[in-house]
């Protein structure tokens, strides 16, 4: 297999596509928007969601399942809400189709239409909001602490694998909390967990922020994120969570009984991650090669092909390398020995390095007289000879130093890639030149922020959770400012 | 919590509805026929589809993810398959919502009209088999085995919770293979990981067999299923596995180049079972005081429930279970310590028994002194003083009997409510007094089916697969039959 890639630095764009499709990761459906996420992709896809599941779990957190429908009726009920989403969802309006009278084929049956209109949920806050009512009615019920893992559907027109497709799979928390002071600690929480998530587990490093006014999620109050950097200088959000205040409480009519006796409105968050992950792990690590991939989600963390001539061959080095196998899934290592006589060893390399797989063993005669095996390593290309009895130690070691080496290295990158900018003429000429994080001073002011977007493209990522303060005059009005916010082109 | 269940003998199908909300497994949403599955429930589901995933990648599966939608032009592209989901299917004809000029609220934008109609996925064959023709051109690329986890939509006017909602969860795996008996061996592999699931995880015991030609799948050549028979005497399909042929194939123009070079059409099986599975787990076991849930699949598998009085007493009890619990979590056991002072113990007994947890624990201050723990399983309700230093090894002992135990009742009650019938007249008679399966001879046709379907609503769950050859004579035609097929009222 040829591996055929556009190289990063002749189209970005280009290579990541043709990398998702040819690493077998998800490739476009008949059905516009919408892809299929291929079994190797998805394989990426239940390590991250295993992982997260786990984190909310350890948190308090349990699973649960509401309607894929949503009545038109209760989108309206929250004003902001209904705003940010009727102009891209998908509308359920007939249940039933016939055979058409004129015999021309199949047909949406008139007679089965819906007195009101249903939506593919693109996210679930009214549905989910409308049932808490039944549920909450003391201080006794809550916390409420619920997340369900689902597909959701907001029609984009111009869609992008993983990054932007009308149908996408996501988790979404929703919380229920007595006091404005404990959901904001627990959309901070949730904020930490998805940082953790990606730092440890995705390698991504992240920023963590608040969002600007005009970057909030449609009717909430405030709404935290991280922010990666890919290798084209743009901006990627990874994960947000949102304190809803007590907008859905009001919208639904969910109030609570305080120990006092007290009826109030109860307190709210929502939080979500989704399949866009996918796209922030592939372009943050992957290269001109290939995927690759951080050893704690690569669903083969070990390939063996067998260097051989002849059965005989073959079979001398299987009777060595199966022992190694049961060995290494008992550590839980995932491993694979490709002993396909169909196949090339050259033609293995390609396809490995182009899936990520972390490390690559290769053993041949010659390693079989020597005691020896060939360990390649993904990250960095790297190979060398172990004795064969060191191997095990040695694939644990380098595993870890994978995941280490590429986590560092895209923190190397992106710290490269913040710069600080006192004037919009250095801003432009930063934003064109290099791209990246640019930290400047903002007035704070919606007119300046879109100002700023339309003759750049250029956004408000986030304003830092650890920012320092420091007196400044926004670069654009040079009204007052008490600390840069970071903007960036974003995907 | 006073449990006030409708008993069974007074109304099997309210004591049904009422036990499925009060122990908080599922409940209506405010979509007509959608139901929320709430956390307990879903814990439960959850715990099955780790085990049947499991089994399924142990058999060589792999997971991917399809589109939701499905375009009208599939659908109708496998004769007898649009024919049986026509009917009963959401359609999406927008894609957009907008205020009403009249100020009337949000309508839908008859400007976003689409192009052709969507359809919400009833079943995944079509969507599926468009995408095979790009992955499929050699035997090389067969078998492909996969299998997702998703939801479905079928429009049903009455629903139940659990055993018929208009939307559900599922898992539907679908494979290609390049002869006639690989896919007809793969579908009976799935069928034998089905019942064994069944039977292994959930206790439910399960008949084996084929449906006749009338309640085969919509496209189907062979469908196979496990049917299991609750407590009131009516069957439950609960999962099924269909050799599909080459229809599908032919349908999407679905061809491979053999070992010898030749264009052929490929084979196909699909599979499936759904939250269904938890309407037979709730009626196979569960009695008038709650849930009798089997140990593999309980969420909670032991609570510990202290008996106190004053905080000192409860912290003196703490201090015992404490290490008791973690013990427990080590060996891999849910176990819950339920302290909460809001409660007394009498309540939280009730609780845990609607609930049905398997075994409950309950430790007060003379078990402190004699250095005991009462010790009390659900599913017989007995009760037993044990020594506390012996109690991990009485729990471990306890969940593998309370497994087989309620494995074995529901056999015993199964087995003793099939009933084999040589009349018309003694069918009808065995129906009405005692339901179960009823085993009788059937002359093979589908008139007679009908027949025997009208006039006394039972229909033929399957012949099953280890059926015995026994000449005899169609109880209504009295022509000759080869052996008796297996009939019951259904859910």
């Amino acid at each position: 297999m040829g591996k055929n890639l556009t190289s990063r630095t002749e189209d970005y764009s280009k290579w990541y596509n043709e990398l998702v499709v040819k690493a077998d990761l998800a490739e476009n459906s008949g059905v516009r928007g919408c892809m299929v996420i291929k079994p190797y992709g998805f394989a990426i896809w239940e390590k991250m969601q295993a992982g997260l599941d786990k984190m909310f779990k350890d948190t308090g957190h349990q699973n649960a399942y509401f309607p894929l429908f949503i009545p038109k009726s209760y989108l309206s009920k929250e004003a902001s809400h209904v705003e940010g989403f009727a102009k891209e969802c998908a509308v359920v309006t007939h249940y039933r189709l016939k055979n058409a009278e004129d015999g021309s084929g199949i047909v949406v049956d008139e007679d089965a239409k819906l007195e009101e209109e249903l939506i593919v949920r693109p996210t679930s806050e009214t549905i989910i909001w409308d049932t808490y009512r039944k549920w909450i009615q003391s201080y006794r019920d809550l916390p409420l602490l619920l997340n369900q893992w689902a597909n959701v559907v907001r029609w984009e027109m111009r869609t992008r694998l993983f990054l932007r497709t009308a149908e996408f799979l996501w988790q979404e928390g929703h919380t229920a909390h007595a006091t404005r002071e404990e959901a904001v600690k627990e959309a901070e929480l949730i904020l930490d967990v998805y940082a953790t998530f990606a730092e440890q587990h995705m390698a991504v490093p992240v920023v963590r922020g608040l969002k600007t006014e005009s970057e909030r999620f449609a009717g909430a109050e405030e709404t935290y994120c991280i922010e990666a950097l890919m290798q084209d200088g743009k901006a990627l959000q990874a994960g947000t969570s949102h304190f809803l205040g007590q907008n859905f409480a009001k919208a639904f009519d969910v109030k609570f009984a305080t120990k006092e006796g007290k009826q109030e409105h109860v307190w709210a968050t929502s939080w979500g991650v989704s399949t866009r992950l996918m796209g922030a792990l592939i372009m943050t690590h992957s290269d001109d090669n290939g995927l690759v991939l951080p050893p704690k989600l690569a669903p083969i963390q070990v390939v063996i092909v067998p260097i051989y001539k002849g059965m005989e061959q073959l079979a001398a080095i299987a009777e060595k390398v199966n022992p190694l196998v049961k060995q290494l899934q008992l550590k839980g290592i995932s491993v694979k020995f490709d002993d396909r006589d169909t196949h090339k060893p050259g033609f293995k390399f390609n396809e490995y390095e182009l899936k990520g797989v972390p490390i690559r063993l290769a053993i041949g005669q010659r390693d079989l007289e020597n005691g020896t095996v060939e360990v390649a390593r993904r990250d960095t290309l790297e190979k060398e000879s172990v004795s064969f009895d060191a191997v095990i130690e040695k694939i644990e070691t380098l595993l870890v130093a994978i995941q280490d080496n590429i986590f560092n290295k895209a923190q190397t990158y992106r710290d490269a890639n913040i710069t600080n900018v006192d004037s919009y003429e250095e801003f432009k000429k930063v934003l064109n030149e290099m791209g990246g994080f640019i930290a400047a001073h903002w007035d704070g002011t919606a007119a300046t922020e879109d100002k700023i977007k339309e003759e750049t493209k250029a956004t408000i990522r986030c304003i830092p959770l650890n920012v320092e303060k420091e007196e400044g005059k926004c670069m654009v009005t040079g009204a007052s400012s008490p600390y840069r916010v970071l903007f960036a082109k974003a995907y």
